[in-house]
């Protein structure tokens, strides 16, 4: 399974939009609360996330639905007083370890979850008019008193690649990566782009390399705090690579045997991304072409 | 060429993080402005976006760098006093006639400076801490002076898809849509979701059709405000509809051959989307299967 996809909840868009039913199931005493710690998961030693009641939370907690499992409520809850840049490093090493070990879909619940709570932290405030806000639709969005804007939370698209040129894929490695490391290319789509634009742009910027017929593998959600990872391979004419030293502090043509050996388990010029980021999955995808 | 798609431009995101050359291109003699009365666009009588000189535009107005061509630059002007809720309806009968007639690739470029220039009208304030934020980079993000925090324009993933059920494609009609018009349904991707979990989701909630199977088509930048829309076909195993009714007025299926002739411009059971619409692109692709 993809990194951070297979949530089994499901969403019950239409409780957000009825607030009598919200309150209802986040008063209900089989709702189940997701037990973080800032926005650190636990994990019980059967790999799945810790839950925990209503009663083990500060009374001013605020339900965010995640969304409902055998008809029984599951929910984030967001501490007004959260700071977000307090929390632990965007992906430290202690994090990394257990989303390693998290069972299949439970880390899409959690990613689900922290995306949630990270935006809140960081988006308080009105961009229209500088207003506090206040969270509404089950926590799925946030509504000015002032102006009455409503604002819903983000989700960045960012393409990752690999270009291919005879038999080879173009890994690049950016700078303070762990050492050995090289994974797909990847950047932030910009307004006015399609995906296919996006990929043959950001190859270019950071390697030099011009592309064509972008094909489309997977997608995954990256809740770092909260982007849509779109996955994709597109064919090279030339090989000859301009680095973008801003960008990359690396990057090179890697034979397809190569590829699959590392992905195995082999040694090899490479150390490869983790199985949950997708750039794993897009590695292994075009390993098998 | 896929509507919103074929910008010309580079991007140049290096003058983005260059001050100095930013502020060159700014003050080059040379350099084009885009014509804007708010967010419509001007258009020449060779289907062609109207550019101008910096000196017909006021002294306030803010650079928006859009790209190079030929060495040349192209910019957007932001107007501080701008507000987007007194432009025009997100998309007049005007607007659209406008679109129609725009040579491939000048949408393209009218995409990117209207999603920008929406966006600056709609986040002059921090949502972290409420300050009132300053343009930078070129016009691509804005910056708080009290918290530091950056903030970068959104581009908001929506899923766009048909389900196929035994040669017949799903389609619906949304709300206050033209009369007769039918396209594929659609739906904002929420944080914690792939593009293949979104479909799926979007798909049931509005017709009560489970999909497997999601294949990506095509995408689009989509500018009102500003969307990347991501085609997709999925496949169905049943085709009975429940229809949500607050999302939709109606949903059929409509057979290969009968889609195929209403896109030839033949009548049919329904109007086909305009054809800068990716549903357009989308019900072309699968007609072709
Ligand atoms: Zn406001
Ligand atoms: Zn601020």
């Amino acid at each position: 399974m993809i990194g951070f996809t297979g949530n089994t909840l499901d969403r019950a868009d239409d409780l957000r939009h009825d607030p009598a039913a919200f309150a209802a199931a986040a008063g209900d005493w089989r709702a189940r609360w997701l037990r973080l710690d800032g926005l650190m998961p636990e994990i019980g030693g059967d790999g799945r996330l810790v839950w925990t009641t209503l009663a083990d939370l500060p009374d001013d907690a605020v339900p965010i639905l995640l969304g409902l499992a055998e008809g029984r409520p599951h929910f984030a809850a967001f501490l007004p007083g959260f700071q977000a840049s307090s929390a632990p490093a965007m992906r430290s090493p202690a994090l990394m370890a257990m989303l390693a070990n998290l069972a299949p879909g439970e880390a899409a619940i959690y990613a689900a979850a922290r995306s949630l709570i990270d935006w809140h932290a960081r988006h308080g405030f009105c961009a229209n008019c500088g207003a506090a806000t206040d969270i509404y639709r089950a926590g799925w969005a946030r509504k000015c008193p002032s102006c009455a804007a409503e604002h819903f939370p983000r989700v960045d698209p960012v393409v990752i690649m690999i270009a291919e040129h005879d038999g080879r894929a173009l890994l690049g490695r950016g700078k303070n990566w762990p050492a050995g490391r090289y994974s797909a290319l990847a950047g932030f789509l910009q307004p006015g782009e399609s995906v296919e634009e996006a990929v043959a742009r950001e190859i270019e910027e950071e390697s030099g390399v011009r592309v064509r017929d972008v094909r489309y593998i997977a997608s995954q959600p990256w809740p770092f705090p909260s982007s849509l990872m779109i996955a994709c391979v597109a064919t090279a004419d030339d090989d000859a690579i301009t680095l973008d030293t801003n960008e990359l502090e690396d990057a090179m043509w890697v034979p397809r045997a190569m590829v699959r050996a590392v992905l195995a388990g082999e040694e090899g010029p490479f150390l490869p991304p983790p199985p949950y980021a997708i750039a794993y999955t897009l590695l292994t995808e075009w390993a098998k072409e």
